[in-house]
This record gives C-alpha cells, structure tokens and sequence, in this order.
C-alpha cells in the first residue's frame, strides 16, 4: 500500500514536469513558478482516495494478473486526473463558502498574493485534465470516451452544487425546502459522480468496456456515494471530532444535511417549532436545542437503521452483477465505508 | 445579415431549451429558472461577432453553394459554443477584476442575489459547451477534433490570463516588465486563438478538413488576433469615446498596454522618469502627464505605421494560401477590422 502511494506520487512528478512544459503554452520563468506552486498546494493535499481507486479497481479488473508498467502509469494517470478536478471543485467552492482552511492548511485564495487570482487558477487546474489525456491516450480506442466521461461528470458536479448553493442562499433561509428528494439530488450530483462512480468508469475504460453496458455498476456506485454523504452528515453532527479531525458546522451553517431533513419527517409540530427557531444560528446556544432534538427524535437509531439497510440493498446490487471482477471492485469500495468512523 | 442574425438568435433558443431539459441532470424548477435567467443575461448580450464568424466563414469555404438547413444549425451551435465560452471568460474575468458594468449592464456578479454564486454559473456556462458538442455532432468523424479543439483554446486562453493576472499583480507594479514580447504573448494567449483563430477552425472542421494542414491560417489569424488588440489598446487612449462606447482607462488601470510598450521603448532616460511616475495612478493629473508624454513621442504616427506595416504582412502571408476559399475567410476577416475606429 505504501508502494502504491509512493509510485503514485512519482507520476504526479512526471505530470507536473510535462504540464509545466506544455508546449502548447510559451512559458515565462514566472508563470512556470506559479503553476508548479499552485499545483503543489493544492493537488496532492488530499487522502488522494478518488485517484488510488482507479489503480485499485483497475488491479481487480484484471483479476490478479500482473499490471506493465504503461498500465501502472496510464491508471495512476486517470487517477490523477480526478484528483486535479477535485482540486478545482475545492479551490472554487472555498472561495465560494467564504472558508479559511481546507486540507489543514489556508484556502489557496486566503494566500496574501492569490485572492481572486485562485478563480483563475481553479480554471487553469481544469484545463490540465484534457492536457493529461491528449498527451498520454489520444492513440487510445477510448480517447473521444474519457473525454465524454469526464465531461459529463463535471457537468453534474456543476449541476449539484447549483442547486446547493441556490437552495441555501442567503436570505432565503426556509427549513421546509429541505427533503430526502432535495438531499439526494444534491448530494448524488454533487459528490457520488465524481467520488465514487469516475475512477471505476475510467478503470473501465481502461479495461476495453464500454460504459453504457454498466449502467448498474453506475447505480450502484451512485447509491454508494449517497450512502458516503449521509455518513458524512453523520459524523458532523455525532462523530468524535478527534477521530473526523474537524468540529461539524452543518446546523450552524443551516446546511441540508440528512439528519435535518429526517428531523423535519419525524418531529411534530411543537419540536419543529424549536427546529425553526434554532437551525442555522451560530450561537452554541441553539445549536445545543438542535442537538437536543436530534436525541430526542433518536436520530443515532434512525442512521444506524439506515446504515444496515443501506448495506443490505448494496450487497444485494453488487450480487447481482454477472462479473466477479466488477464485484469485487464494488465490494472494495463498500468495504472502505462501511461503517466507517471518519 | 438581419436576417442570418435573426436565424442565429433561433438556433440560441433551440440550444437553450435543449441544456434546460438536458436528461444527465435532474431539473428543479428553481435550478431550470436560475440557468435560463443566467443564460439570458450572459450569452447573447455581446455583439456576436465571433459566433457569427463560423457561419460566415463556412459559407465561404463551400464557396457559394447553398447550406442545407441542418449546415445552417451546426456552424451556428459551433458559434454559439464560442459565445458560451466568452461568456464564461468573461462572468469570471469580470470577478477577478472587480469590474462593475459588461455590455452596458451590471456584471452578472453585482446582481444582489448572484455574488460568488457566479463563480459556479461560469463552471456551468463552460459546461455547456461538451453539452452541445454531444447532442449534435457526437457522430460527426469530427466530433474528436472538436473537443480537443475547445479543449486546447481553452487551455491557451486561461494561460494567457495567467500571465496578465501575475504581471499585473497588486505590489508589483513595475514598467521594466512591459516589454513588447511579453504584450504579445499576453495578447496571442488570451484574446487571439479564442477570438481570431477558433470560429475558423470550426468551420474548417466542419468542412472536413484536418487542423494540422491549416498551420498557417492559425499563424495568420494569431497575428490578426494581435493587430486587433494593438488596435483596441489605441483606441482605449486615442479613440472617440462617443464612438467606442466607453472612457478609456488603460493608463489608470497599469494596463500591459501596446502603448506604454512603446513609449518605454521610445523614450529617453528623462522621459521614462516621467512615466514611471504617472503610470497606473487614478489622478487625472497624473494621466495627462503621461498622455502628453505619448503625443510627444508620437504614438499616433508609431501606430499608424504599425497599422499599414501589420496590414501589408497579413495580405502577403493571406495571398500565400494555396486556397482561394480559405483566403477569402481570411480577407473577409481582415476587411472587418482594418483602420476600425470602434
């Protein structure tokens, strides 16, 4: 696993070497110097789950057998990929949210010299993902698929964060806005296509299948993604923040998380009136209420109810699938999450 | 020209309607409102001159035959997809730059309830584009070609914005950087191929023709693409503010102007002192010092021979092309922009 991570991060070099040389581009010492940096802090921060999943599912998909050495860089390549986008999805969503940290460090644009700059930057790191794929798999069946791949995903990725920043914009604070659909859909197009179905589409396609034959394999990585979010909102609220390393704000901050929008189903009207009245105000005061209602209405109960039924539903799906290969990669992943503590 | 005006607008609508109903995305009613306001307010406001361009130029490769309707549609959504690009350039640009007004109304992100939720609006604007390029030409042996080609002005585009961005960072204001080869680069970068060089390439692909035998029309129109911007650097200090539209401020802004390239290059030890103290301050006082220092070195009569000397190389290099179709797309775009004074 070690070994994995580190010839991982030996093809972020060659990327980084062959983006900065770019001939595409007639570079000044200055601009080469900014990029190298910008990518340095921003790309390879991270747990850099999305992209070892690539290498990870690919390894599956060939059922034991030795990768080459072109395989290894081609897969870790794919896997970069979605670490760059990652990394444009955060440097633009933090300047949107307003944030200060990310990653343990300050956001890229709260850096004295970058501010609005970053807006640029997130643009420049999207725009090296088609660089990566032209240099190293335009001569591949697939090519004219990965790019559709990619662009599909972060047209849905676009799509779900407008809907979450529309839902939650400033001013039109309205609790009764937030169901299971809303949550859902943002969550499913905001997160699952990205984090959770891309690296095994890219495996795939690396492994000569084409995408439109796995439209389960893409269900099942969706609902895999929604299972993740509703983790996620979880451990905000209940999880050990020395474990998650962060403290949750989601009720501070009036956030559609699955524990709100099932509050909001099981409460009666005397408890929604003290959801109303306490939801989205910083002050510990009525986060505490909040907290309180979450205990009363048991939502611990009601997660680790849907955590098992979540499981079994995924179990099942996966059992379905006619190719072991393919099932062994979808078990991975639940593998990974399933009741995971952060 | 009303009229392919009015048949361009027609396709907009019937590109609008398809994004808004775009199957790959679960539409609200609120998020379907939001990206056609946006849309509305964005896209179709400029002057159309670059989506036009593919329409006009593809009529003049087929060398007067008639265009079906469906040929009419295609270089239109091609045109249209480089109207969306602009659009995201510039909702994004205009963020970076704390712009206040954009084609006579206030920039999409001082609207009261847009702000950093523009920064998304541009992500979605740029995702468009794959958007179209899908539905109507995924089975076109050009559709490869026409992703990478997007993909690759793109690139260029956000590079070029880079350099402007970093040299013209707060703090750093220095004149010794302006130098006549980095105002060329700044300006090939990221106005010429996305403004000059792509409505072409369009239509050359459409017309079947491969990218890499037309070098030299990309040669051609990069350096059209940069007369045009010395030209638009001119105007901003010596044009007729009722007739372009707007107050110049090129010299307040510290602007890498064609200009102050020139002037730096021209003047002597005493001269330059003058500049380096007047340039880029907002005090009239301040401009006009600088501006009498331009009519001392007379710029008026350096640009006025630049102008015929950029004019005489584009038509020799036009009149080299082995086809008479291809030199009239480029003479037509030349005759567009000789000797404008808006």
């Amino acid at each position: 696993m070690a070994d994995l991570k580190s010839t991982f991060m030996k093809v972020y070099s060659t990327l980084k070497s062959e983006l900065l040389d770019d001939p595409a581009f007639e570079w000044t010492p200055d601009s080469r110097q900014w990029v190298e940096q910008m990518l340095d802090y921003n790309v390879p921060k991270g747990k850099l789950n999305r992209g070892l999943s690539v290498l990870d599912s690919y390894k599956l998909l060939k059922e034991g057998e030795e990768l080459t050495e072109e395989e290894m860089f081609l897969a870790s390549s794919l896997g970069w990929c979605i670490e760059w986008l990652q990394a444009y999805f955060l440097v633009l969503d933090d300047i949107m949210d307003g944030s200060h940290t990310r990653r343990g460090q300050p956001c890229w644009f709260r850096l004295p010299k970058i501010g609005m700059i970053a807006i640029n930057d997130g643009v420049v790191l999207r725009n090296h993902i088609p660089r990566v794929l032209r240099k190293h798999f335009r001569d591949k069946p697939y090519y004219v698929d990965l790019l559709d791949l990619f662009n599909e995903v972060e047209f849905q990725t676009a799509s779900g964060q407008m809907i979450d920043l529309i839902t939650t914009l400033e001013g039109e604070k309205d609790l009764s806005k937030y169901t299971l659909s809303l949550h859902r859909r943002i969550v499913q197009y905001k997160t699952a296509y990205y984090s959770f179905y891309l690296s095994v589409a890219c495996a795939l396609l690396m492994s000569g299948e084409k995408l439109e034959n796995h439209i389960d394999v893409k269900n099942t990585l969706v609902d895999m993604g929604i299972y993740f979010q509703v983790q996620d909102d979880y451990l905000d609220c209940f999880g050990d923040p020395e474990t998650i390393g962060k403290i949750g704000t989601d009720i501070e901050d009036f956030k559609c998380s699955w524990l709100v929008v099932k509050a909001v189903e099981l409460c009666n009207e005397e408890q929604k009136k003290v959801l109303y009245e306490n939801y989205g105000k910083p002050d510990p005061a009525n986060v505490a209420k909040v907290k309180a209602l979450y205990n009363k209405l048991n939502l611990e109960g009601v997660f680790a109810e849907y955590e098992s039924q979540s499981y079994e539903k995924l179990i099942t799906s996966i059992e379905a699938h006619p190719s072991k290969a393919v099932e062994a990669v979808l078990k991975s992943f639940l593998a990974k999450i399933y009741k995971r503590q952060k």
